[in-house]
């Protein structure tokens, strides 16, 4: 689906008169055209940022958050999806970089310190009530007030863990997928993903062979990146499921839920997994009452922010559902894991069955690179989200 | 939920070499800020059509729709939602008026003298396959051949049914909605509907005036504008089922499937309407799979153009719903008259408890105004899809 990336983001700072030198960092990954697009939709929202307290704003992310996403004019050209809702995700996240930096923590712990009724407070409820509301996210969050400490400590021990997407590109001949693979084991991973969906015959063999090299201890997810229809997602997986597959990841459109309740209960026990094009809070909502996944993969940039993120976090625990986020891209496995790293602490309280995907390019151009050690990220612990880039780098790949 | 629109539009031109001085016309109706965003989204496309031969790219719109929507970077920006679908609907519907200006013929009659299996070349089935075929879609066009001549005819000399907006505003003081009302009733029109949702003891005070002023014999429908969660919907529409509602539209999120169906459960036997703000065919698939509207309000250009909105017709033909498409706005009841007109013909066969809405400004600025007359909008029989502004009017309005 995806044949000819061209890696881009836009790119936001933000930045004070309050001398301190601290700038807050916003991205939205793209994969070539329309990245100008972005950057203007970006631009559009400097008129509501410029001149605002620093510190008001700091400390009333949510209110920024519905202040912006309810702009009667911005939300005309969405309601809340695609580009105009991506470039709140990005002032929205630049903000909460900035604060996390401020405060002089990573964003996850920033996140994880603060009180249930803080947490609830940076979530709008609007459409969101008939599956979750405020009193129950106040509930589960005080829940998991207990071991709070205990899981920040484990944390910092040991990470979080993560899985990797490098092996399994479709351009890849059979001899580097294997050899790939056998990276992967021995550098710690204990699940891979590979693209599937252009040719089935390949996708069998390729599957065989990275099942035979990874052995059957790893799991091996697939992802086919929407290219089905429900019935072909069905026939395909059948072909598939002899390998014993992690989850089908994309198997049909983003939008469709019923489509994707569908597959779930003709694939089962295969589960499914979306969520890196999924286009609010509503969705993955549905997604869930639907019963349509058994992952949930929150992706940093395609909703508004951290704020929509952490209600997908309470929506997921309410329903039980384990959050993988979509990582890869520009810099997304530098900033997903904070969101992954509250959760363990502050939300669900576990990483049974969790983990963020990860995909080893371009994070030499990060300030603060994620870190990737025997298959599990290494808890960043310098201040802010991990969004900000090298000064080098931005000079050196800017567009005009 | 729109409190302060400023009616505006992403407007383009596509010119020819030809010589026969043709333009073809599309645009993105938005309300204010972003419409520059709208622009850029456009202009992205530039590249895409400049240089095309003329002859083979009007000849083949389904497969220009195909390849705009299925460019993988544009894609990555929804996909196929807001602003970056918008702007390939812009384009695609500007062809379409260019075709049909070339064929010296208004659009609703060169789609109705397409055959069955050149409408079905139209659509893009990726990911409708699940509720329509194409073959589903063959078959249910050529069901409606019989009998398209005598449609035409009666279209020509009778029109089509509209409903009017204009008393319905909710600033309105009781005065003035009593006032239009009236004028409606005598105007011919035989549905109005108003704006709901701001407060429910004003929403009940408006409704029994309205009902007074316009006699039963009136439908009264009302638009909350996506305000509302899921019980709050019922609850105000129990309030209001009294007054005998013609249907309640948008009464939460568009994106919301599932809320829309349980909304549509609850206040059964009024309609459930909705479909200005839904994103794409996916979505509406899945409102008609799920039972959740009655009424599907397509709009021009909230999908990717005509294409798109021929696959929203088959679905709802299938389906068994009505369209009532949106209007109002800046062109849109020049534009979207043509696509029911269109269904009349040669999809559904219908207007059984159809029509289109209809608001009274902004139709001096368009070189072929929609014109109701007796509540009907008279069968346009210029050339082309009405969307030409005059260039007075763009002279006048154009930002810098």
């Amino acid at each position: 689906m995806n044949p000819d990336p061209d890696y881009s983001a836009a790119y936001l700072r933000l930045g004070t008169d309050a001398g301190d030198g601290l700038t807050g960092h916003g991205f939205v990954f793209t994969i070539g055209r329309g990245n100008d697009v972005q950057v203007a939709a970006i631009d559009l929202l400097r008129e509501r940022i410029l001149g605002r307290d620093v510190e008001e704003t700091l400390a009333d992310l949510g209110g920024l958050w519905r202040e912006l996403v309810h702009d009667s004019q911005l939300r005309w050209l969405g309601p809340e999806k695609g580009i105009a809702h991506m470039a709140i995700g990005a002032v929205v996240n630049a903000a909460w970089d900035l604060r996390a930096k401020r405060e002089g923590r990573p964003l996850w712990q920033v996140l994880a310190l603060l009180s249930p009724a803080e947490i609830v407070d940076l979530v709008d409820f609007r459409y969101l009530s008939d599956a979750l509301t405020p009193a129950e996210a106040i509930d589960l969050l005080e829940k998991a007030l207990p071991g709070r400490a205990e899981r920040e400590a484990d944390l910092l021990a040991t990470g979080y863990p993560a899985y990797t997407t490098t092996p399994g590109w479709l351009g890849y001949d059979d001899a580097k997928l294997v050899r790939l693979c056998r990276e992967a084991v021995a550098d710690g991973f204990t699940q891979i993903k590979l693209k599937v969906g252009a040719d089935r015959a390949d996708d069998v063999r390729r599957l065989a062979l990275a099942r035979d090299a990874v052995g059957p201890g790893v799991a091996i997810a697939v992802d086919a990146n929407q290219r089905w229809d429900v019935a072909e997602a069905v026939e395909w997986m059948a072909a598939l499921a002899p390998y014993d597959v992690a989850w089908i990841e994309e198997p049909t459109s983003p939008d469709d839920v019923l489509g994707h309740a569908a597959i779930a209960r003709a694939v089962s026990p295969i589960p499914v997994a979306t969520g890196e094009h999924v286009a609010n809070r509503v969705v993955f909502k549905q997604l869930l009452q639907a019963q349509a996944i058994d992952v949930l993969q929150l992706d940093w940039c395609r909703v508004a922010g951290v704020n929509e993120n952490v209600a997908n976090l309470l929506l997921a625990a309410k329903f039980g559902v384990r959050v993988c986020p979509h990582a890869g891209g520009v810099g997304l496995c530098e900033v997903v894991q904070h969101l992954s790293m509250f959760d363990y602490v502050a939300v669900s309280g576990t990483t049974a069955g969790r983990m963020v995907e990860y995909v080893d390019h371009l994070h030499e151009h990060f300030v603060t690179p994620a870190v990737v050690t025997r298959g599990r990220y290494q808890t960043p612990t310098a201040p802010g989200s991990g969004a900000q880039m090298l000064a080098d780098s931005i000079e050196a790949y800017r567009h005009a």
